[in-house]
């Protein structure tokens, strides 16, 4: 039975930067909500404000829900809220759906996919990208993996979050793309770095090199949200450098059992290493510039 | 004086894969041309069906010449045409302008510069991006380094050209950015082929990825055409391995001489030094791809 | 009590490669030994038809030993076999030593360490290098970690194995001596890799060079053991590149929690998962330089 | 003519940290010597306090010599000085013998051979390794590339400034011998560096690894002197940072004209030049393990 705003109760795990706006976004279009969040944060009490009803477990959300969203750190969180003991799994009725909208291991999502499959209960793989923004703003991309029919009951859920939303395949294949979208996206922040370091060195205005750019093969998003970061040193996150680490881990460990070779990717796995080393695992992941300007004993702005 | 169609005689240097759509487009818009090519070909008869006036040096494109256009393969090419024996400036006539529309060493385009001015000739380095297509649809980007005077007056030339043109700084800058054009290029089409190739390895449908990931961060116009080409396996150039290898190499020189770091560009130039050993020069270089694809054994389509 | 030939009695599972000639040569020296070994090999009733004992698991190679060593493959084999059901702990009684030889991670070395040492069992942690061939000679190089008494009782233990024999640090140095080892020894492969291509495609005769090169500062038992074979094209094990893979990614992983940057090592193991890719799992790690050679289009031989 | 001390008379162009000391040791060894440096400098009257003969020019040195030893900086440099205006080639006679001990080219070592053998002059490549302490030792190790008979009769020459003296092959070949020297040193330096830092952050201590890994198949000579030199922080050169990155633009450059593809020398030459950015030009190269612990924020000696 499709979603539907003022019928569909949602349960909501994980009220994080990106997790918090969503529910609002949801309690905004509509949808009844159950929320949980391992932690009290302000945040928190503006979803309960909005109209949230906040429980004491994962499992609590899931008791009477059409829906259960998690949205949480990493591979070991969303096994434990979903499949752990006091996890969604415990209370989930048969015929709910479980959407996950972390970015986690695709070979793990499709073992939890089977395990709540087992139990009658569907689930939906689907990891965003858009940033804090995106989430605030209800643009996220969303990747999805998992069957037509389930993706289509939820699309008014997946709408009142995001512009951009896309059934990648079946399970694991929403994972699958959050990997190859963050691949991309930190490899194309350091070729942006290199670039403009080497315009600014080679005595150029490294913002109208960006702008000339804009216009041509070299165009993309980085250039132009992440290359203006770099050239205003605008480096408060956004998407925090660690988070871009963890998942590049998570690219190279799926890539090494797939044997799908890396080598770039390894490398800015390294490089990002040496910002955490140096302090910057909360800069937003356009700071990746800061390890070729550091190299060079300068930045892109000149200074 | 501002050029404008009609009244002012270009020369043109180099009829080239992209130097011949180029030609036909200024006498379309209505400029009279007098042009230059080392060798014959069908594309230099087209130029002349056309009504452009084929001529037998490089000296004689530029006699009588307001605008003259060089459009030629490398650094010592332009410095021939320009400054050699039957180069331009023997002819060129005091207050004309030379546009050097090849992709050659920033430096070098300044003592060129400098060597004209010398001469009362002015100076434009105006290289471009979007390849034969861009060229014969008049969409070039076009990046133009010199005097905001010379770049006002040549305007209407650009724009018969070209649809994004910037003047991004004095002479050489345009060069500058021609660069860090070429090392995003390079970089991203290599980010984008591991993507693609991890998304296929772990068995989603790499064509759906692409189209997922083109609503978020990952997007770029390189994962829009070049990431098209990996998928439908069309690398016939387009733009060639082996050019995107001389600016490659030309980036990692004035990269050296200026002390900025390069290191995936330098990473980057090592594989396609190995496509090019693998016969692959004349490849497109959304080819970069097929040095990942080659160390995992598969390609991106799967075979 | 130190141990001594003729009175101590040795347990000892994992009868491979490695294991069964360093099993042999203990009963030379005059230990008495129970085996353990998974499977049925020639090489294991080789070592029973010496005089070893042949025992059903584990544990019972614990039973009334002075000293056990294992040597098995990889970090979980390690842990099954000392603290699993049937594993040494079992049966060891107190004041027995664990020698534990495998490759495996320093950190989870130093876990089985604590869990031993609560129960009253020493241990020390004492990976090997010299391949096979040090191993059939008993001039295998041996890092040890653990206490200096305990490694002082042991030394008669080690000497009938190896020759380079050296008390390293506390538990776990031994094993992160090993893993500095193969980080050198992987690296130094590709090194040599690079430069004998270079000489061969630069029409020198590789052979001269390497002998020239042995003199001075490029000077390395890598050079001297594995730039023959890449010369002579014998890439027959010796040290098999899945087990060479295995220990950089362990190398890898460990280096990501203590926050080591290893930015040559995460690129070789690039490498060598390319090989293994290409159906080399099983070849000697001199063929690492096959990669560089495939690169090449050509081999250092000239073929 | 075998040289011979007593009856040959050699000129020496070059008397820098480490030609000056390789004259001294031929003018002990009994030769007798005309000398010419661009400078003065103490270690120049050393050389004249001997017993050298001081010239103006390098031709002057060839004037009457049977040998004629060249030692300077970079390939232009070695032109200038043998086939320059005031060149060795202008005054040297029919059946003398040039010796290039400066590390350059292969290709212009084979054209600078071929403008001597067209005058009867003949050319010897011979570049060295070991530092300024083996050209203070007479302990260099000698990589000659040239024709069997002219080595046999340079010999002693060759015996008063060096130990391990071997033929390569052809003219050139003593350089691409050296070409390899220099990348298997540089990336061997990096190798041990990753490694020991690695050990230190484990918490084992580098000096006992060195020790303990010096026994295997680790074993370098890099490793036992420049190992120890990253143990105890001593980067005075020795051989300096900038002269190893001459060495790799070098090994790079020549790598492209030849397609010999060297990943990790690109790398490591990225490395290097970051460290020159820092000003750590005229440090040894053992600092090229600076990167690795600026990219850790820690050193291998743990401060």
């Amino acid at each position: 039975m499709p979603a539907r705003p003022g019928t569909t109760q949602i349960g909501f795990v994980g009220l994080g930067i990106m997790g918090a706006p969503m529910a609002l976004n949801l309690i905004e279009a509509g949808f009844s909500l159950k929320v949980y969040n391992r932690t009290d944060r302000p945040r928190v009490q503006e979803v309960v404000d909005a109209g949230g009803e906040r429980v004491a477990t994962p499992a609590e959300t899931a008791s009477g829900s059409d829906v259960i969203i998690t949205n949480v750190t990493d591979t070991p969180d969303v096994v434990e809220v979903i499949l752990g003991e006091d996890g969604v799994l415990r209370s989930a009725r048969e015929g709910a759906t479980v959407i996950d909208m972390s970015t986690i291991s695709p070979r793990v999502t499709r073992d939890i996919a089977a395990a709540l499959n087992e139990r009658g209960v569907h689930m939906l793989d689907a990891p965003v990208s858009g940033g804090d923004v995106g989430a605030q703003q209800g643009t996220l991309s969303i990747m999805v993996g998992g069957e037509q029919s389930v993706f289509d009951d939820c699309l008014a859920v997946f709408e009142a979050m995001g512009k951009n939303i896309t059934l990648v395949g079946g399970n694991g294949d929403g994972q699958t793309c959050k990997v190859a979208n963050q691949i991309i996206v930190a490899l194309t922040i350091e070729a942006v770095g290199e670039a403009l370091l080497f315009s600014s060195k080679a005595g150029a205005d490294p913002a109208r090199v960006r702008e000339a750019l804009m216009g041509g093969f070299a165009s993309s998003r980085i250039l132009e949200v992440h290359g203006e970061r770099m050239i205003k040193r605008t480096f408060n996150p956004g998407f925090r450098i660690r988070h871009q680490q963890k998942d590049l881990n998570n690219a190279l460990i799926t890539g090494k059992e797939l044997g799908v070779p890396l080598p770039v990717t390894a490398l800015v796995q390294q490089m990002i290493g040496s910002l955490m080393n140096a302090g910057k695992a909360e800069s937003d992941h356009s700071a990746i510039a800061n390890f070729i300007e550091d190299m060079a004993g300068t930045t892109i702005a000149g200074d």
